[in-house]
C-alpha cells in the first residue's frame, strides 16, 4: 500500500532516532530538566530569534491545546477559533473538558480574517449583556491550517495587532509548522512566528519526531507554575529527556527544516501531476496537504492501493479526498501514484 | 418609567407570596422534603398527565440548564442547540463549565428542524472520525424560544422522533413556558411537552414566582443520586419549602395559565398597537416578547419614558429592540406606552 | 412536634418577608442591580466599617462556599480547611467539580490552629518536590465552626498572619455567623471579621432570611468580572431583590444582631438546663448548636416528641445529638424540652 | 555520580529500543490501531490470564491515574485512597482537576486495610446525611505501594470482597508492577492481580519503556467510547506504535519480568550492605526501594558523589532518605555506592 492517508505514518528521523539511541544509558534527571531539553531549548530560542522566549516540550497536539488554553484563559474567559478550527471540530471537546468554550468566527480557507476578528470584538464589548456572555481572552489560529493554507505575514501582522488592542494573546497551532515554514511563496518564517505570535508550538509528531510539541512562549510569559499545571493535567513526562533529545536533534543543523522540505517538494510534485491530469482541486493548499475531487467510482478502485483520506461528500457520485505527504514520504512513491491516477 | 424590559420586574404574584406569609412560620423539614413541595410535585405531574414523572424544584434557569445537561450527559457527549439557543450565549459558559460542548445548529427564527437535526446526526455518525469528535448527547429547545416562537405539535414530534432514533434526550427549556402554552393559536399543551420531550423545565422566576423552575422528568428518568449532584453544583436550597411553596400555589386551581395570559392578552393589544401605527415587526412573535424596529431617534426619546430592551442594530439609524409583557402587565401601561409609539 | 433539628426550620423573620411584600409590585431592574441591592451592600458596609468593601449576594452556603473558592484560587492551587470543615465533608464535592482540591488540616474542636497551619505551610514550601503538589492557595475555616465553637480575636489575628507571610487570603465561612457575634464572652466583632478576613460571608438562610448570604470583600478585593462567573456557575439571580431586599431589612436597625440573640438566648437556657440534669456534653460549645450524650433508648423516646440532630455514635448504648436552636426558637418550646429530658 | 535517586533515570531497554529501530520506517495506522498495538495487547492479556480483558495503552502515569479514575467514577462519586496514595499528594490535584475528590482513608506502610476500608463504607451508607456527601465509586492501591511495600494474596482477595459488595472497582496502580512481581516472596501474581482488581495498569515507564502505561480492564470492562475520553483528555497518541512496540517487545519472552528481576536483586545487595553496616530502616520494603535514616553530615558528604531522594527529615540531626534500583541498575554501581556507605 501507498501510503499517503497522513503525516504520522512512520516512527522518527533516523538522525532524530539516533540521538535518543546514542543517549539511551546515560542517567538523567527527570521531568524535563535534564540538559538536552535546556540544550534544546536554547536552539529553539535561538531559531526563534527570541533569547528571552519560554520553551516547553509537551507530547502531542489536542494535549498542548488543551494545556496551553486552559493555562492562559481566566475562568471567565473563552478561546476564539475559526468554526473549522482543530479544537473545536477535532479534539473530542477537549477544551471544554477544560471548563471553557470555543467561540468560533466564519472562516475562508481555514484562516480568520483580521476584520472578522475585530467586528467580532467590538461587537462584544458593545453588547450591554455581555457580562453573561463568555470574554473572549485568546485567539487561536493554525498555521498551516486544517485545510493546508498559509497566513501571509500581513495577515499575522493584523491579527496581532487586532489581539493586541484587545489585549488578548494569539496563540498558533503549528502542529505543521515545519510544512509551513519552507512552503514554497510563503513570506513567513519563524522569527515572524515569533514576533506576532504571544504563544505557538512547533510541531515534533508530524514533523521527523516519534512525538512531541515544542510551545514557545516569545516573551517569556509562560504562566506561573506552569509545570504543576502541566502535571495537574496528566501531562508531566517522567522522562522528559524523550522530548528534549528529539528537538535538540531536530533543531540541529536546520534538521526540522531540512526535512519539512521533503514534504513540500513531494507535495508540489504530486500537486503537478494532478494538474497535468486535469483534476480538480478543492482548495490551493501551498503545503503538504492535497485536496482533491475524485469519482467514487475511481476513489473505490485506488482504496485497494493507495492509503489516502476522505474528506467530505462533494456530490452523489464525488467525494473530496485528502493525500498527506510527510518528510518521510519518497519521491518514489509519489511516482507510484502518479500511474495509479 | 414604563416597564417594559423584561419579564422578571416585579417579586411574585400576590397568591403566591400570600402562600409564603401564611406557611411561614411552620417548622419544615429542609432540602425539598417538606410537604409542600410533595404537594406541587403532585400537582405538576397530574397537570402533565404524568403520574410516574420526577419533579424537582431548581432556583434559576442558568442553573437548571447547567445541572439538567450535565447530570445527563455523559463525558464524552456535548448538547445539541440552536446557535441562538440561551445555552450557547447567554449563559457566560456555564454549560462548557461543566464540561461540556454545546454543538450548534443553524436555526430559523430560533427553532432547530427536525430535517436539520437529521442530517447533522447521521453525518456525525457517518465520519470516520467521529470517535476524535464530541458525541452528541442530548437535544436543546426552548419553547417559547429565544425570539418568541413557538414550536408546533408536529414539529415538536418529529424532533422527539429523530431522538428517539438516535437514542439522545430531547430537552425542552420552558423559562416563559406559561406564555407558550397561553399563546394564542398554539396546539401544543403541556401535556405534549410531557409526551415529546424527554425532560423540561416549567419557569416560574418569569411567570409569576420570585424564583424557581419545576423540571420535570416526564418517565421517571432523573439521574440517580441528583439530590447528590445538585449539592455538588452549589444548588440545592436548604428552605426548598421557598420553591415548593410556590409551585404549590401556581399550580393550585390553574394559576400558572391564568396568569400566562395575562401577558399574552397585553403582548396582543400591544402587537395590534404597534401594527396599527405601522411599525416594522423584527420577528412574528406568538408570546410576550415584542420584536419591533425603531428609529434610532424615536428610540433615545422613548428611552426616557420607558424600559425596553435592546436586540441589535438593524442598520446606521434603526434599531431592533425588544418589548416584553409578563404575568404583571397592567393593560393601562400598555395604552401608556401606544401614547408615546 | 419540638423542632431542634436545625437552624432553617421556618420561613422569614416577619421583618424581612414584611419588607418583601411591601416592595413586591415595584418594577426593579434585575440582576441585582436594583437600588435595595444597593442599600442592603451599603449597610453592611458600614456595619464592618469597610467604606471600601465589596459585597455581593448570593442563595446558599455551599454555592457561596464553590464561587468564592474557585474564582479565588488560581488553577494550581487547592484550599486549606479543616478535616471537619463544611467544604470537605459536606458539600458532595463542590470544591472538587470546581477543579481543585480541599487540603486538610487536623483540627481541635472545628478550628484550625495557627501553628498548625504555619507548620503545614513552611513544611509545604520546604519540600522539593511541591511542584508535583497542590499549592495551598487559600485558607477556609467556620465560625462558628460545625462543632458551633468560636475563634478568639486573638486566634483570628494569629490565622491571618500566617495567611499574610503566605500571601494567601484567609476565607471565613458566616453561614451562622450572626450566632457567632452574638455569643456570650466572644471577644470578636464584625469589624474585627472585616480587618482579619480577606473575604468571608455573612449568612442570611440561618439568620432569618428565606434564602440569601451575603459575601464581603472587605478590601475591595472582589475578583475581577465576578458576576460573569457567578453567571457561568449557574448562580445569577434573575430577581437579585428577593436577596437586596432581606439584607436590607436584616442590616435595618440591627435586626440581624437583635435576631441572632435569640438562637443564643434560648440555647443557653437549654444549655443550662441540661447541665443542671447532669448530661454530658459532647463538646462546650459557645453558640446556637449543642451536641450532647443521650442514652439510645432515651433517645428513641425522645424521638416521638421532638425533632433533633444525629451526630455520631458514642458507644454501642450512647449517641451524641445535636439541638439547634435559631432566630425563630421559642423559649416555650425549649421549657417543653426540659420537661421531656 | 551514582544514580539511586529514582526508577526513570535511563532511556529505554535495549530490546525495547531495538524493537523502535527495526520497526521505524513501517507506514502503520494511527491512535493505537496498528498491529504491534494489537499484538501487545494479545500478549499481555495472556499474561494476565484473561481472553476477554481490554487493554489500553497510555503515556504516563498521572495520566492514567486521571483517565481511569474520572472515566470510571460517576459524577457524585470519589475515589478512596490511602492518604500516602500518589493520588493524593503528588499528582498536582489531577483528580480534582477532573472533577471529582480523594477520600482518604488512614494507612499502614502505604496500605488499606479491608477492615478499615469495610469500616468507612458501612459509616458511610449508615449516615443520614451521606446525600450531602461524596459517594466512594471506587478504590485505589497501589502495588509496590509509594513505600516499596506489597500487599499479600490474602490483603487483595479481602479488598476485593469489600469492594464487591458494595458494588465499587477495586483499582491498582501498578507504576512499579514488574518490581512488586519478582519481589521474593510474594505470593502475588499478575494473574493474581487480574483476578482481584476491575482495572490495573502495568508500568512501562519505570520497568524498561521510554513511555508507556498498559492499562487493563481484566473482565472487558473498558468504559464506552474510552478513546473519545483519553482524546478529550490530551492524552491520546498520533503514534500510538510508540506504546505497542514498547510493549510488545516488553511482553515477548518474558522481558518485562526478566529486567524487573534486576531492580530486585540489586536492591537486595543493597540492604543486605545496608543490614550489615547497621543502618537503620524507615520501613521494611520488599520491592526496589529503600528508605534507610542516614546521618545529616553523612548525607550531605553521599550527595556529591550519589544521586539519591530526600524522603523525609526524622529528627535535627537525621533524615530518611530513599534509594531506588531499576531494570538498568548495574550491580557494580551497587558495590560503588557500598564502598561509600
Amino acid at each position: 500500500m501507498l501510503a499517503f492517508g497522513n503525516d504520522y505514518s512512520e516512527g522518527a528521523h533516523e538522525k532524530v532516532l539516533g540521538r535518543l539511541l546514542e543517549t539511551n544509558m546515560e542517567q538523567l534527571p527527570g521531568y524535563g530538566t535534564d540538559d538536552y531539553c535546556k540544550s534544546a531549548k536554547e536552539k529553539i530560542k535561538k531559531a526563534c530569534g527570541c533569547p528571552e522566549a519560554d520553551v516547553y516540550f509537551l507530547v502531542g497536539g489536542t494535549q498542548t491545546n488543551q494545556i496551553v488554553i486552559s493555562t492562559m484563559l481566566k475562568s471567565y474567559e473563552g478561546v476564539i477559533a475559526a468554526d473549522t478550527g482543530h479544537v473545536n471540530g477535532h479534539e473530542a471537546g477537549a477544551i471544554e473538558w477544560s471548563g471553557h468554550k470555543v467561540l468560533t468566527l466564519p472562516q475562508k480557507e481555514g484562516k480568520i480574517a483580521a476584520p472578522v476578528l475585530s467586528d467580532y470584538l467590538s461587537t462584544f464589548y458593545e453588547d450591554e449583556n455581555h457580562e453573561h456572555m463568555v470574554f473572549p481572552g485568546m485567539v487561536y489560529i493554525s498555521h498551516p491550517t486544517e485545510y493546508g493554507t498559509l497566513y501571509t505575514k500581513d495577515e499575522l501582522s493584523e491579527l496581532s495587532a487586532v489581539c493586541s488592542q484587545y489585549g488578548i494573546p494569539l496563540y498558533m497551532d503549528g502542529a505543521r509548522l515545519g510544512y509551513g515554514l519552507t512552503s514554497e511563496g510563503t513570506d513567513v518564517t519563524l522569527k515572524d512566528v515569533a514576533e506576532y505570535c504571544d504563544v505557538f508550538y512547533i510541531g515534533g509528531t508530524k514533523v521527523g519526531a516519534l512525538c512531541g510539541e515544542a510551545v514557545v512562549f516569545p516573551k517569556g510569559n509562560m504562566p506561573p507554575h506552569f509545570v504543576t499545571m502541566v502535571k495537574q493535567r496528566g501531562a508531566l513526562l517522567a522522562k522528559g529527556r524523550l522530548l528534549g533529545i528529539q528537538f535538540d536533534a531536530l533543531f540541529t543543523d536546520d534538521l526540522y527544516f531540512e526535512i519539512s522540505r521533503n514534504a513540500i517538494a513531494t507535495a508540489d510534485r504530486l500537486k503537478q501531476i494532478l494538474k497535468d491530469k486535469g483534476y480538480e482541486f478543492y482548495i490551493d493548499s501551498p503545503t503538504n496537504q492535497i485536496f482533491v475531487v475524485l469519482d467514487n467510482e475511481q476513489m473505490e478502485k485506488m482504496k485497494k492501493e493507495v492509503v489516502f483520506g476522505f474528506w467530505e461528500k462533494k456530490d452523489e457520485s464525488h467525494t473530496v479526498v485528502r493525500f498527506a505527504t510527510s518528510w518521510a514520504t519518497r519521491m518514489e512513491d509519489v511516482e507510484k501514484l502518479a500511474a495509479l491516477l
